[in-house]
């Protein structure tokens, strides 16, 4: 696919403008922009300004709010309950992990679980703001329902990311970014594009039949948790997924399960909401807190060094330590500029036009 | 295969008497049998009194130490690291699990690192412990190196198990404890006694190819991650599994990756080792720490009927909720007995024979 690159301050610079045009406060313009930024930076291209039409459409809709009155509604000295106003989840979730960050650096760890929120974009942006500070960091958050737990047909859960956080040493920080589901929605449009096969074990169609076909979700069809069927461990991602959330939802009085409002404007909340918005999980502990922080790097380092050693199956495949794709990407896209596909550019200038802004000029 | 049941207090009986006969403290023995005897009530056999054994062996190998004394090393208001002075597993993580609750209590959540321990037994029982006290509780631990990451042959990490426990209000606690391997040893001996071939996706040979032989980890095979592989998501088995091994043993100073001893007594651990020990991390955070305990049990009820209501695939299989069938066996074998395997009763009676103890009566 055609791409135009940019440097990253001129996407920046459009990005802000965008949620300035909403309303958004020129701080919280800054801390969103700096989150779908870092997506992109870091290779993630599908939770980056990919997504930015997506929020706007959600502005639209009256479901997020530019302006929100983000609150602290229940806590102790080291945990929290935030409601966030139906604010962007770029605005919120950043909140939050400043307050788990300051109850960490009083007591040694903090752990806030969000209402009243919105997507959030990549989990690892708001764990990594932890490891900044020698903090191992947590984020967690659900969304709208594509996945079937095992022996069900029905969507009940979303592809609900958790993210663990390493400080090392000389390496990149280790970052266990993941989606909970086998597969996520992007790899289907992916194939869907270009018209190919999925490989069983990613999503089965609406009568619970495993299938190849990309299209199997517009037909009633659902994603499958990680590990895919029961025999090779379904019933784990399911584990993972019903954890996240619980910890973003059923803790903070967010909605679960099914009742995640959709992220796509056209589709309406369900009715009978059990809860507010979406939720999230978050969370920091000092690596002080256990040992010495020079002492936990260089050990790190040592355990990066051991796996990134390892007698590869395929000499031409070297082990991929989690983080480190993305932090090289993050180092190389700083230099080079970030490669936009032509139709997510024609879809921001779209954006633009119609919030009477100044498009991407190439 | 045949069994012989017993009731849950001639196996406390006998298995104490064990742990008396080897060095423990009146104490230590009540809680280790305490910790067995749950596995075996939950129906996890595979990690119950059918290890006893195992202990024992390592402990004639020197590497437990029947009269530890357990030392916190380091902490903070809410996290510390505990060193098990190479006692058993079932002992520290109780510990440790004690002073995470401890730290709960007082300031909302605790968090405990452990080196220098051996075989916990199940997780869920040290996340259990929190649960009782209307908290959330974590429980995770590094094991014996037999799965390989994603793109390697080598065997680098254990199947590492995670657990997150829930308490609910009339439903039975959601108790998420789970391998981050593919399948578990335990499986593949199920296949090897039965002759029978194992499905794809759980076992790569020794050049990293997939195989169906149960006895491929003999000839240098090894286990895989959850996802299998890495088209369906085993670099996330691979990162779950690697948060496990960072944050029991890099966080606390004990072994972690290839190094952490095995938990068969005839194998010897490898040299010049990075740390001491195999490691643990457990975790309490109370409930009404973010909402008050009765708002979170009514919807993690709703949570748990909304779940166990989806149309089932077939409908002789309703979804599983996790946790469930164990707190079902759990009351059942309360009633009726623990039925052990006659080849487990054989072993049993022969470590009796060895200690010179009354052996198990049937």
């Amino acid at each position: 696919m055609s791409t135009v690159t940019f440097h990253e301050n001129i996407l920046r610079n459009f990005t802000k403008s965008v949620f300035i045009a909403i309303g958004c406060s020129d701080e919280h313009a800054d801390i969103a922009t700096d989150v779908l930024l870092a997506s992109d930076l870091r290779g993630i291209d599908s939770h980056g300004v990919a997504r930015l039409s997506g929020y706007v459409r959600l502005w639209e809709k009256q479901r997020i709010n530019a302006r929100p009155d983000i609150k602290v509604v229940h806590e102790t000295a080291t945990t929290a309950t935030v409601d966030g106003d139906s604010g962007l989840g770029l605005v919120v979730a950043p909140f939050a992990m400043k307050l788990a960050i300051e109850k960490a650096e009083k007591y040694g760890s903090g752990w806030v679980s969000v209402r009243n929120s919105n997507h959030f974009g990549i989990a690892g942006y708001h764990a990594l703001e932890a490891v900044k500070r020698d903090m191992i960091g947590f984020a967690m958050t659900n969304a709208s329902p594509l996945v079937a737990p095992t022996f069900t047909t029905e969507r009940l859960l979303g592809t609900n990311p958790m993210c663990y956080a390493f400080p090392a040493g000389n390496r990149a920080p280790v970052v266990v970014d993941m989606a909970t589901a086998a597969a996520a929605n992007g790899k289907l449009e992916i194939a869907q594009r270009a018209g190919k096969a999925i490989p069983e074990g990613w999503v089965q169609t609406n009568t619970g039949d495993i299938t190849t076909d990309p299209h199997a979700l517009k037909t009633g069809g659902s994603l499958l948790p990680l590990g895919s069927d029961r025999e090779h461990g379904s019933h784990k991602g399911f584990g993972l997924s019903a954890t996240v959330d619980i910890l973003s939802a059923v803790l903070s009085g967010a909605n679960y399960g099914p009742w995640v409002p959709p992220f796509v404007a056209f589709l309406d909340p369900l009715p009978d909401l059990p809860g507010q918005g979406i939720g999230h999980f978050l969370g920091a502990m000092r690596v002080d807190g256990f040992r010495p922080v020079e002492e936990f790097k260089k050990h790190m380092d040592h355990w990066v060094d051991r796996f990134k050693s390892a007698a590869p199956t395929d000499p031409q495949q070297p082990v991929i330590i989690p983080g480190e794709p993305e932090a090289e990407a993050e180092l190389e896209r700083k230099e080079t500029g970030i490669p936009l596909a032509k139709p997510v550019v024609d879809d921001l200038n779209e954006l633009a036009a119609k919030l009477q802004l100044q498009g991407l000029q190439y």
